[in-house]
């Protein structure tokens, strides 16, 4: 192992320099277009990756990608060259990387590859594993969702439905996931790919959009995507408990739609549009040819994005001063609570399993957005190595969000009042059934939000039909003879702070109360502050009966008023912690769901929660192993890993589409500023803001009703402007 | 006592009918317009109760008025009424009654009455107390301001603190609060209020909105309101303990000013307006003079409005199906932490001590409400017993809240998604130095969410300028010289429901593991969900450790799926309980702030939290005494308070005036509906929404930065009107 593997190879593998030929070095020409070590990796050096990896071994070598992404500086280099170039110095440029994930097609030989892009070498080229899995990939997923319906034992099982004249089955291949068993001889150690079956609306087959999730079939084969072959066909419980019954023919039941054309829609919903007459308050320049800067009321920091966490945040300052390094949602897990065989595996970790870059929407305008909306493309690599453009897969755009701050004072009547603008970036991922839609949220009072809403289709299973009135006990039935499992949702987000600089630790702050003391306390009312400083690595929660609040801390920068070190608050919503027991393969892989917090101390590329491969892992190689390691935060440079999420007991309103379950973490600042950062925010006026009045004059004297307000609104934008200043008048 | 008095009256009063000389009990006619029995009383019928009243006491009696409020009919009367009118028959109409306290003027002799202003009589008219004290009124608050700085006593005290030239000195008068002390002969059972003494910049003393909280002084003068008497004046603590010192003179500071004139403004925020060209899609009907019937994507309510809760909602129903009966804010509690005299008494009963109505901004448009608006109007009455015009105290509009669903099917990619819109009802309360903006938020999707935001000005008080820099005890310093206690902030939501009907109970589900078992739980990933039904009236607590979530059900009305009773979940924030300790004052009174929710059994005028009177009150005749009746729910018609509320350590952010702080409770349809209720709602289009896109066309070849996007979006409406449905495409 040479000192790069150290640095990017898993801890578990083992690594071996391949190929029997010598490595070809004959440095291949960076493109000319401008570099910036934080630059998303360019379509061209997508295909320069792919060109000096291939070069390197024997020719006629074909090579399955998995990831072909940025390989980021480490801190040591990185931190000083923004810091440099943030100074209108011109630091030295940092040559730009690539990471490569692959295989040898057809096998199961997973390599991890170094690519010097701005030398056009190889630096590294290591095989891992045993036991390590990428993610999926689209080609695999359609090639096996197609191969599952082929296999005459698959068709054997569903011809014993009897399923009705024309009916189309759709197979959906989920992630196998794990449960550490031995049944045969390569179940754990094999890349495995475990599809669900349902079926179109048999009444209406050759629509594509049906809602198959309404006709969960009994069926599931298992298969090998790297042979392609069907290794088994699991047969699944449709009862209360682990009982498998032999296949029956199948009782009608009517479909249940999402699709427009299957509703009566409503009428009656006015347009609501958001105008930005002047343009949008953001500007937005590229650093690199992928890579965007975006500055906006004092916030300004750069954005990147990967194919594993999507978008990114980098360099986060506000009014010049630094505030976060990097900021990415590290990780999501998502393990199923039915216990039968073969749910006891379902256990989806959609970055490390997928990835939020692969799966991003591209975001529609009028349809995702509303407003004046800039969109941010991407460019991903496909399994071949081929660049693959991904456009609008973030949305950048300007919010009212109610007001932010108001006084009156009551003896004039004046009242001032400033309105919360925000800044929102918002991707949206499809992950098979499900979506989440994805926001940072940045608010002109120094706020930064994350927001995850959970949206899209639960994964359904098949019960029977008699069973539909009963209470499940594994989940709730949502459609006649579709059982909706119990499971948990768990997101990572991780935060690497430089809150008024590098050097950062975590502390937390309890409300306790003070004893009764005739002379402290009489009246036992009072309570004080206690801050307990996290000095060593590990897991910690929230715990509300002590109030307790999490902060990231810079000790050596202290408030201007109070001298009180600046800091930013973590306002994190609470979670049941994962409810699969410690042995279980769920709580052993998903190792940021049993804590709300995680604090690690900073190590160059510890950055997926759940371990660098989550497919079929086996845990050990994440947050909670680094966490574990109980170093000493004495010196600083913590980095804070916000778990948060849900307990989703299913309901029938979550029914064929669900409305989106919102979540956010919320970090603000805490003796940062020396007053509301807000206040110079020009008071809201009717001149700016140009709201409509619905209220008809006062009807005449003798009329007592007002008639409905709806048929003279009409507006039109000249006439309606009101010059009026208004909040003197409050 | 009569039967009305039981009703009516407060548990521990003792009442007794009132006046020497007969009742005169001429009847006055009613005012001729519209009537309901949910109307808000009108200015007419506030006279009328006045009147009437007055014509019941020995002519030339004054009366000091504290409330001519509705009395809203027993639920045994109403409920059948509001069913009748929805039915469409004509039910026989109910008297309607105002309820009115107040004092004979001068004195301490506190009374209620019941007027039928139908019948134009004094049904009731008792004397209320001891102990009992009502809410502050905006007269009184003004006189008592005056005053406090007129005593000589009081400005030999600020002398000593030899003020610049030309100081100004401004009064906060604070309800008193109470701690059971004894000194002197009746300082429990006198109405007292407790004034802090601020001044405005010195440097700028005619400036009538200078933020005097920037200049605490230590001088506190104790005023009877009734009589206007000096009771003493306390000084107030500068250091880290009880330490009184003596008056020093002033040591200067500089200003800290929230008005826009004292900043430097932003000049880069861009209008944002929100438009609704084709009107907004609310309907808003009289049901009375005052009342609104509001109808909206399926829902459709009465709302009220009175001098104590504000806003309230009644017979809130979704698509003609029942949910709530009458939802309002029932109490606030702000209890503080700082132990040292006098500040132990600080507990502000915003409701009960002021009034929500009574305190209600007049919204204007542009300033506090963006879009298209509609305002509601009331009518409160002052303490002469005169109707006064409250303008605009609740506006009603329609925002955008991003998306409510979406799913794209990956094989076809195929979108379809629905935008969350929602009616939003706001009013905002100013209580001396803070602002709550209360809002009801209804979706498309069924769901109801009470939103409290906190902002405006922290209570301050004085430190010595040298211990600006240290922490302190109890609290954060904002700005030199200032203290920022701790504080808790506690709201009590009151939900009477009747979800599919009347006879609700209360359950709380939670999600256990199950243990491993070879059969059942191999894998030890299963978990299932317990419920518990809350069979007794008492209080409950979140937790998440089980994930807890509590639910109003109706055991009888099963949902049409899967035959679990319909019900509705209630999302709400986790907070500290208050930290004052049980003996305590704070404690005793803030009956709502030591449990997440209490459940009681319906009685008809419990409707306040901390209790009818919570102006210097004992407690015990709150939420906590009808709970703890422990009174059996099998027969439903349960009452559930939800008390959420925030843990406020200041920070200088917050200062001079506060980014709001947000909570949110959600009432979420749960197992109600038999799908998605959104499901029919028009999928989102460009054609709609009129989105408008940022990005510039790609850069020529040879050319990579893409300039800034600010030039070039000047929008003119037509222009960039997309027609292309675009949601097929993503």
């Amino acid at each position: 192992m040479t000192a790069n593997d150290t640095a990017v190879g898993s801890a578990q593998a083992s690594s071996t320099l391949v190929a029997s030929e010598p490595v070809k070095t004959t440095p291949i020409p960076a493109p000319a277009a401008p570099s910036h070590p934080l630059g998303p990796v360019t379509a061209a050096e997508i295909t320069q990756s792919a060109q000096v990896l291939e070069a390197s071994w024997p020719t006629g070598t074909k090579l399955h990608y998995k990831a072909i992404t940025l390989l980021e500086p480490p801190k040591a280099e990185l931190a000083p060259f923004l810091a440099a170039e943030r100074a209108g110095e011109k630091p030295a440029p940092l040559d730009r990387k690539s990471f490569v994930i692959y295989y040898l097609k057809g096998t199961e030989n997973l390599h991890e590859a170094v690519i010097n892009l701005t030398k056009g070498t190889v630096e590294s080229n290591v095989k891992v594993g045993p036991f390590l899995h990428p993610n999926a990939d689209n080609e695999e997923i359609v090639a096996v969702e197609k191969a599952a319906l082929e296999y005459p034992e698959v068709q054997a099982e569903i011809a014993k439905l009897k399923l009705p004249e024309g009916a189309v089955v759709v197979a959906d291949p989920w992630i196998y996931g794990a449960d550490g068993l031995k049944d045969g001889k390569f179940y754990d150690d094999v890349r495995l790919m475990q599809c669900y079956l349902y079926m179109r609306d048999p009444e209406n087959p050759s629509e594509p959009d049906s809602c198959h999730y309404s006709f969960p079939l009994p069926i599931s084969p298992v298969i090998n995507p790297q042979t392609m072959e069907l290794v088994r066909v699991d047969l699944l419980p449709t009862g209360h408990d682990e009982t498998i019954k032999p296949l029956e023919p199948w009782k009608p039941v009517k479909a249940n739609e999402y699709i427009p054309e299957a509703q009566t829609l409503r009428t009656d919903l006015k347009p609501l549009r958001v105008l930005q007459p002047e343009g949008a308050s953001f500007v937005v320049e590229d650093f690199s040819e992928l890579g965007k800067t975006i500055r906006w009321q004092k916030w300004d920091f750069k954005v990147g994005f990967n194919y594993r966490e999507g978008m990114v945040l980098y360099d986060v300052h506000y009014d010049n001063k630094p505030l976060f390094y990097r900021i990415s949602l590290s990780d999501m897990a998502i393990p199923y609570a039915d216990p039968r065989t073969p749910y006891h595996r379902k256990c989806a970790f959609d970055l490390g399993d997928c990835g939020a870059g692969v799966m991003a929407n591209n975001l529609q305008l009028g349809c995702d957005c509303l407003g004046s909306i800039y969109y941010i493309s991407g460019v991903l690599a496909d399994s071949t190595g081929t660049p693959v453009d991904m456009p609008n897969v973030i949305c950048v755009h300007e919010q009212d969000a109610g007001i932010s701050w108001k006084h009156t004072n009551y003896r004039t009547g004046r009242a001032v009042v400033a309105r919360n603008r925000e800044l929102v970036l918002q991707t949206i991922l499809t992950v098979a059934n499900y979506e989440y839609i994805l926001a940072f949220n940045f608010n002109i009072a120094g706020d930064l939000t994350y927001e995850a809403r959970a949206t899209g289709i639960l994964s359904t299973s098949p019960v029977d039909l008699s069973l539909s009135q009963e209470p499940h006990p594994y989940g709730t039935i949502v459609h006649p003879g579709v059982l909706a499992s119990y499971h948990q949702h768990f997101f990572s987000l991780r935060i690497d702070p430089m809150v008024g600089g590098h050097g950062n630790t975590i502390a937390y702050d309890e409300a306790h109360p003070l004893p009764r003391d005739p002379k402290i306390n009489p009246h036992g009312t009072g309570y004080t502050v206690q801050k307990t400083e996290i000095k060593t690595t590990g897991g910690f929660d929230l715990d509300f009966s002590k109030g307790r609040i999490f902060k990231i801390l810079n000790p050596s920068v202290r408030n201007k008023v109070n001298g009180l070190p600046v800091g930013y608050k973590v306002m994190a919503p609470p979670v049941q912690p994962i409810l699969a027991d410690k042995d279980s393969y769920h709580y052993k892989r998903a190792e940021f769901a049993d804590r709300n917090f995680y604090v690690t101390k900073y190590a160059d590329y510890e950055l997926f929660s759940g371990g660098k491969y989550t497919n079929q892992s086996r845990g050990g190689t994440g947050v909670r192993a680094w966490a574990n390691r109980q170093e000493s935060l004495e010196e600083g440079d913590a980095v804070l890993w916000v778990n948060f999420g849900l307990q989703h007991i299913p309901r029938v309103e979550d029914y064929p589409v669900m409305p989106a379950e919102m979540l956010r973490v919320m970090l603000r600042p805490v003796n940062f500023f020396d007053k509301n950062p807000a206040l110079d925010l020009p008071p809201s006026s009717q001149e700016f803001n140009c709201s409509v009045g619905l209220n008809k004059p006062a009807p005449a004297e003798g009329t007592s009703v007002v008639p409905m307000v709806e048929a003279e609104q009409k507006v039109v934008e000249g006439e309606q402007k009101e010059k009026k200043g208004c909040c003197g008048s409050c």
